[in-house]
């Protein structure tokens, strides 16, 4: 888009956490903070950390503080790394009132927490890794190789061409959902080649005037979202079956209904928790304001 | 910045190849496809692919095809995994002058085939994985667990304040390198977070308007550089020497100057194909356009 002026903010961004990354590699520092006053690790329940009745996280006795997440208003944060983690599909039913502001909190805690979980051995040698940096990454005791969270870039892209916007329907989606299409960035590939290629892919069809909007990580399991808008040159689709139920174009009249989640709406719009809601809410402001868009 | 309208390209970014996907979970035909007259195998010497006295990748008969990188021009493209490559500072050397127009697929090839040298066994139960989907995955013939090549995203702000910009040395620098200070993105956070954070640890300043300019993939191993724009609210720096050796403001002059590759340069720019150059770059070309930057 022309102007970046009001970037909006995505779900499970922002601050509410300080990562206090200088204390990482102090393994005595940490062992101090776990046994201090203070000191709390997540409560983890049904495989999810504890959403309590006001939206916020829960916290117990810091009795197994393998990862140390950082401080919270001052006050040291650990968690041990769960048996399992939910996906993003069940994850939406139990997170209920997640508050926006302990959002990030929770998100590295899922991401960090399951990467452990998925990730005890060496990817080199295949022997089991130790926990260290308080968490930050593990080390191969045998071969000495460190690794590190992964974080999975995805690029996630409103296509608009002439008033409408380009959304798309994945097999496992809710029925009626219709959402921005989306796909892994892969080794290789900037931004705007991933978003290029994705789109050539799914729906057959070539953009121009890539801008990024916003980001927003994704706890499930570990996705940085890149969401940008692009112009389609053309509205003609060829749809990859394989990734897509449908894909259609949508008026502005149709997104508003949706986002407004009218009963007669022609589709149901992503949860407030996806980028793909804010890039649609962002799309529909700029609308208002007199703008183009993108 | 307040206009994206002119996206610098940075090295390694672009087209060049047609990964062709849908193919990739069709085991006989890319057999069909790698044993076809147009087949050709990347040849690599000392660790990287070689390139010729053209700039060109060098191709040889596809007598190890085990990773499929796509089609150049039509022509099948393939890869053996190579037994280890060469960190960036090596790779610099010895990339020399490698064609602009070929860098995406050497970056796509240096990045993959690494990743297979380095992660040949499961992370989650520590068995010799195989590799699939024509060299674009891994799965674990025990516990089923399927791996994916990593990309890691790295946020590179160049910081400006009042018509000057802030440019570090890391350790490992090359003798009067300076560059754009960056920092691997964690889980749980938003590229505009990790702006934030790397800028608060490693230079202790805050900044505001956190603009997105480009992005590169960096095959050394395998990152996704993302390149911003940032406005410090200070001149102030407290500088983590874990982090930098050195870190200070530089002037437009001196900056052309560098970019120039005068001898009385007061740094060393980063090199052509680094995207803190083309932030560099960009900011000047701002800067004579009489736009306020960034």
């Amino acid at each position: 888009m022309a102007s970046n002026d009001v970037r909006p903010d995505a779900f499970f961004s922002g601050p509410g956490l300080d990562r206090a990354d200088a204390l990482r590699s102090d393994s005595d520092a940490i062992a101090r903070l776990a046994g201090s006053e203070s000191a709390r690790c997540l409560i983890w329940r049904d495989s999810l950390p504890a959403i309590g009745g006001d939206g916020l996280l829960e916290w117990g006795p810091a009795d197994d503080p393998q990862l140390f997440l950082g401080f919270e208003a001052g006050a040291p944060r650990f968690s041990a790394v769960p048996d399992r983690v939910e996906g993003a599909a069940a994850a939406f039913r139990m997170m209920g009132g997640l508050a926006e502001a302990q959002a990030p909190l929770f998100a590295a805690a899922v991401s960090l927490g399951r990467w452990h979980g998925t990730h005890p051995h060496c990817a080199r040698c295949g022997s089991r890794t130790d926990i260290i940096r308080g968490g930050w990454s593990r080390r191969c005791p045998v071969c000495e190789a460190e690794h590190y969270p992964r974080v999975d870039p995805v690029v996630m892209m409103l296509v608009e061409h002439e008033g409408k916007v380009l959304l798309g329907r994945q097999p496992h989606y809710p029925p009626r959902r219709y959402s921005a299409l989306a796909g892994f960035l892969e080794v290789g590939e900037s931004i705007e080649d991933a978003v290029r290629r994705e789109l050539r892919e799914e729906a057959g069809i070539e953009v121009e005037k890539i801008e990024y909007v916003t980001s927003q990580p994704w706890p499930f399991p570990s996705s940085l979202m890149i969401g940008c808008t692009a112009r389609a040159l053309s509205t003609d689709l060829t749809i990859d079956t394989n990734e897509l139920d449908d894909a259609r174009w949508f008026s502005r009249a149709e997104v508003e209904a949706a986002l407004a989640g009218r009963e007669d709406s022609p589709f149901q719009s992503p949860p407030r928790f996806a980028i793909a809601r804010t890039l649609l809410e962002h799309w529909v402001e700029r609308l208002e304001q007199g703008g183009t868009a993108p």
